[in-house]
């Protein structure tokens, strides 16, 4: 079976799903964590030796204060969550700016380069505009092979410009709330029948 | 109706049709001729202001020596074909590589600044990474509203990288040499239903 190296996640509809369920729109983002980690688990067991979430952008920060405020507490929230032994995290963004979390200020350096452990990246409060106007910031991050997106939409929304230069792009039409280990089987098994050129 | 004011498009599928009809590879470039003229015309007859082909790269460039020559060929009677006094044409590449073509160098300013016309720009040996490392020598194309790539791949392969940022992408799964209008009007009908938000 041929397996992504490296897989980023854009876990969109959060907002969407909240409305679905009468919910207020900020309350859709907490029931966002539990996805990211089962995400996680089913990326480890193909044995994807990267993985990349995309948190929240500078672009988000013009909402509504009440949903910045829980878009920030679920970053927050996730890292804490997906943080073990076994992986090796690194948080990416935009430290500079009031929007991004104290908290998570200690993960935007890798601690140890442990080739046995998934890296597991981070974005929080990242912008394209930031990452490529800074000479790339976001470089400790490799080439996405796969990306999968949740939410139905078919785009980027700024995620990573350079690292997706190459990747094949799954969308999943269901809601990132809604994730099912299903999803991501089903995005492995699409990505058998790409066939990979790099343009060669 | 709501229209894209800048699409992009990937004609993939030249040399799978090709095979497809039992031809030398090559020979699938030229069969793509013809539609990029349709195309053209059906997307100013929509009233789309900006299109982008997305004609061959550096990375294409390590093809067996016949493609590369059939493609840089294709690129040229491309470009003659769309060249009219309705279209303010523009070509972007690597113009210090031997494999630009000569003949395409005088097009490599536009001429006027017409706000009548459609602008039009292909891209002739074009590298994400020279765009990039050149401080952005595409910046004269302006951010893509919709991409649309023949031959059933989702993925960007190199096309645009800061310009494609927000794009919708609407996949054709028919091979580049079998375009039909019909084509190009699905993708604007899928386009009503993708709400723009760039990231707000």
């Amino acid at each position: 079976m041929r397996i992504p190296r490296h897989v980023g996640i854009i876990p969109d509809g959060n907002r969407r799903w909240a409305k679905g369920q009468s919910m207020d729109k900020k309350d859709g983002y907490r029931h966002g964590l539990n996805p990211g980690l089962e995400v996680m688990k089913e990326a480890m067991r193909f044995g994807v030796k990267e993985l990349t979430y995309y948190g929240f952008t500078v672009d988000n920060c013009k909402r509504p204060k009440e949903q910045i405020k829980a878009f920030q507490q679920a970053c927050i929230d996730a890292v804490k969550l997906i943080e073990n032994d076994a992986v090796s995290l690194l948080v990416v963004g935009n430290t500079e700016s009031k929007f991004f979390p104290e908290e998570l200020l200690s993960y935007t350096k890798r601690n140890e380069e442990d080739e046995s452990k998934m890296k597991v990246n981070f974005l929080v409060n990242y912008g394209w505009d930031w990452d490529l106007r800074n000479g790339f910031s976001s470089k400790e991050i490799s080439r996405m092979d796969m990306i999968i997106r949740w939410g139905g939409m078919c785009r980027l929304s700024g995620f990573l410009p350079i690292q997706s230069v190459y990747a094949d792009f799954y969308v999943v039409k269901d809601l990132w709330p809604d994730y099912r280990n299903e999803h991501f089987e089903e995005a492995i098994n699409w990505y058998q029948k790409q066939d990979v050129t790099l343009g060669g």
